[in-house]
């Protein structure tokens, strides 16, 4: 036997997810690929769009390895675009379009991104980004997506001609060559994607996935949500968010429909379901509510199988959802991770329990997908099961070829989460059930989720620290109805100035000079002294005490509407 | 880049199908695992049962890297033993029950097996085969599976107390340690299976391969065809043909039920479709045949998925089963490839085709499986696809992580298929259609394929040429309605025994006594001359010309028998 145990050539051909692209033109050719306003796409159409993509991208020096970027909403290229950029070797980065001019241009600059794809809406964002690069900086060159229009492309951007777009997607599509031979990685460790997990602008964190890695993934995505052969996608999670949990590669293994759309509420995705006999969706929580909340003429006359990540979703929109005749369930999933690790399976016998206990088996995170090795809550220092107890906490940890290849240019972070004990470390702190369930107690203690973003309350407090009026400041999650949650910032001014002080809306006005729309907190709470430790650390578990009993502070104002 | 490009401890976590157990186990636990007789397990069942095994197995100091086998229709041991045997480190070896006891020996000595699980059924075959064992040859221990009795071991085979059963299955369930804690693969090239492909006796082929090609077989034959969550599985396929096509894991990673049976015939599935829901099956086209040809009182009243494997089901039959309720699937695999490696998709356009045109279609073997990477049709002497024309023949060659590691003590015979260029060669000769979808056009020139067991005319032709009378023999492939093909022998006799020729009957009974029953010709037709080529070759195509135009021998003629 020894002899054998070893890759050959045959064996160790890299894998890839690119490969489904190829099959998808050969199977479903003449079948439907992407939806998107009036128009349409077929599989081959698509498989030749992006070799002519690829072409186009190769022929501008675009070399192995190199970084390209996409700042756009779900449109067709942004599909195209997670087969096309790789297909020349280079590595595929999408960037959350919620970011702020300023956390973008820091990504573009750390991932030494060549070339950008720039969705016309972001037209300012992108020109504003690079207007900070200092001087001496390569600057990516650009190019515009522009769906609607077709046309050429707009007058120069600025008076700086390094900031124009070299030509339109179109343009490449239209000068590429579909005959492009694309360049296969080397190894299947060879790097696919970098995503930014987090804006935070001290220490990005470029989670890098590798070929093998996001081809299982895609896979086992596949297989744990029994996705069957052509489903029609509506694309209502941001495929910028860990590439669309997979789904970006994996509706085309199975020849499915891409329904692609920039912005979303309630009665469109109603409406697009029933135009286009939609069969799946995913995203943040925030999309079921908008479901729920939508006043529909009839419930549906087939089913539709939503996914969502983080939270469970609360049992009163449960009912409302299934009595519309959607199948919802719930996973735990992060970028590091390559997309959903475990899902919140549900067994046939627990429709018999009562509510109540329905609710709180469903408000567990689950069980790990079937392709993720090892999903476990383990004691940090010994990296040892914690007891099945449902009560003793411990970390969770992540073993198998999904996980990523580590946070680009950051040795001592990745080593930090991808330890030598052989587990990658998430920093949320669960139990693990009695039967196998897992439960997030705690995510990382940092983390606040708001419509399906995370965001990290560090990054808000130094924004914070930076006002002249500011002693101390804290900022943790306050639930919300329609968001999950909200930052909730717990201020304590600084002696000399209490007689003048700040308001709430001057705080918050400050943040929205400073931060990405979603980070800037939405309540702000002045207190004389925040809670302590004898040895002077904030205590956050009493602030967050207190923003959980403060509840949610906008039932149904904003319902309906979208920040896609 | 290139420092993240590189495995580290929690991404290379070798990937193995042994993991699905211990979810289903968590996932699906009071789902029901196994139905056999009147005997049903749940999936915590199955795992703790695995459990037990696996512990009793290592207790007899099975170690890391032995083999052990097993001879034994689908009933539960064998579904248990696909995670038992390989839970201890082991590498499992399953055996084709219909070779005969000289082939069998062969193999037990070439595996070097330590350990051989015997179904009740092949007492005495294994008996015979150990008993041919070289004095001095260490002998495997043997355990018993008797799953209709469970009663204590039967009094000792013979004489010699090295072929008694050292207890049975039942035995090593009761008194093993369900807190086993299985022995995890130390890399993902470490040896899973060894399945040998034939039964020739001069050089065996032992396809050895490894945990993380049938995790990803696995994962693949599931999204390949859209398996559903908790299928029930009707075992039609012999477990010892490639592991079930991988589904001997596969409906563990799914929750489903898998229906165990020791033989079977039309009516007996037809009956088990109905008694337990049965939704999916496999196996060879004979078992289409049987399913055609059993009058049912009433059509189904759920769709139940058929694959067969090899030959594309000949239209009547096809049509028969559409009208049943059936949806039949075609597709084309190997041992060495792990399983299916390309099905015959069909598109939903060809619906509207002429039957002709459909059948055309039909009869192609189709386009690779999503995880495989790479299915072509190549020039054997340069690797490059051939034309995509449907007329250049080519070999059909396979890239991927599915792909055997090799064969067992057989380097130059590794060598020759999983060769340097990168491909693995399958010695099937095909063409490209313009479409993408490859053709068979000649099998591995000596296979003939009877009942979905390949055999090696080569093999026939060797027993055959050690009759005193004959002087040359060339077997080819009849057609057969029934079985696909039998193997039917071309002898010339030698000069001076002409006067006293012997029969056709007992050319076959001469055979018989050497070879297993499905090896043996059903037809032997006896010839002056063999054709040959001017160089003395002898001309097999036209032998295959003449054996195909005599049609098939046996029409209806022992329908409705299984050889199972």
């Amino acid at each position: 036997m020894e002899e054998l145990k070893k890759p050959r050539p045959a064996t160790s051909d890299p894998e890839t997810p690119l490969g489904y692209l190829e099959r998808a033109a050969t199977v479903y050719g003449d079948c439907t690929s992407i939806i998107y306003k009036n128009t349409t796409y077929t599989w081959s159409q698509t498989h030749l769009r992006c070799l002519r993509v690829a072409s186009s991208i190769a022929s501008l020096g675009i070399k192995r390895h190199d970084v390209v970027s996409v700042l756009a909403p779900n449109v067709p290229a942004m599909c195209e675009l997670h087969f096309a950029v790789p297909m020349t070797g280079a590595v595929l980065n999408t960037l959350n379009l919620r970011l702020d001019h300023r956390t973008i241009s820091i990504l573009l600059r750390h991932g030494e991104s060549k070339l950008v794809f720039v969705d016309k809406l972001c037209k300012s964002l992108i020109q504003d980004a690079i207007s900070l690069f200092p001087p001496g900086t390569p600057i990516p060159r650009l190019v515009l997506i522009d769906d609607d229009t077709k046309e050429a492309l707009p007058p120069p951007l600025s008076s700086s001609p390094a900031v124009d777009f070299l030509c339109t997607y179109e343009d490449m599509v239209a000068n590429g060559d579909p005959g492009f031979e694309w360049v296969r990685p080397l190894s299947g460790w060879d790097p696919l994607v970098l995503n930014y997990t987090s804006g935070t602008t001290s220490s990005p964190k470029g989670v890098v996935h590798s070929h093998r890695g996001m081809f299982i993934s895609t896979l086992d995505s596949l297989v744990d949500w029994a996705m069957p052969k052509r489903p029609v996608f509506l694309w209502t999670l941001p495929m910028f968010h860990a590439n669309g949990w997979t789904y970006g590669w994996g509706i085309a293994a199975v020849g499915g429909t891409n329904v692609c759309l920039r912005k979303f509420d309630g009665p469109l995705i109603h409406r697009l379901i029933k135009a286009h006999k939609v069969t799946h969706l995913c995203g943040a929580p925030v999309v079921l509510n908008m479901l729920a909340n939508t006043p529909v003429a009839e419930p549906l006359t087939h089913r539709v199988f939503i996914q969502v990540g983080g939270a469970p979703p609360p049992p009163v929109v449960l009912k409302r959802m299934e009595s519309l005749g959607f199948v919802v369930s719930h996973g735990y999933g992060m970028t590091e991770a390559g997309g959903l690790i475990a899902t919140c399976e549900w067994k046939p016998d627990w429709d018999r329990l009562p509510e109540s206990e329905r609710a709180r088996l469903k408000s567990r995170q689950g069980v790990r997908t079937v392709g993720r090795n090892r999903v476990d809550v383990v004691d940090p220092k010994t990296g040892r099961s914690v007891k099945r107890d449902g009560l003793t906490m411990g970390e969770v940890a992540v073993k198998g070829g999904c996980v990523m290849l580590g946070y680009l240019k950051d040795p001592l972070g990745t080593a930090k989460c991808l330890r030598d004990d052989g587990w990658f470390y998430t920093g949320d702190v669960a139990v693990m059930h009695p039967d196998g369930y897992l439960e997030i107690k705690d995510r990382s203690k940092d983390v606040i989720i708001s419509g399906g973003e995370n965001l990290s309350s560090l990054e808000v407090e130094s924004v914070l620290y930076t006002h002249p009026a500011i002693n101390e400041v804290a900022v943790v999650a306050r639930p919300d109805d329609y968001w999950g949650e909200t930052p909730c910032a717990f201020v304590s001014l600084k002696e000399g100035i209490r007689g003048s002080k700040p308001s709430e809306k001057e705080m918050i006005a400050y943040c929205r000079a400073k931060l990405p729309h979603f980070m800037v907190p939405k309540t702000v709470v002045f207190q004389e002294d925040l809670p302590k430790t004898a040895t002077g650390k904030i205590q956050k578990f009493i602030l967050r005490e207190i923003a959980k009993e403060m509840g949610s502070a906008r039932v149904g104002r904003i319902q309906g509407r979208s920040r896609l």
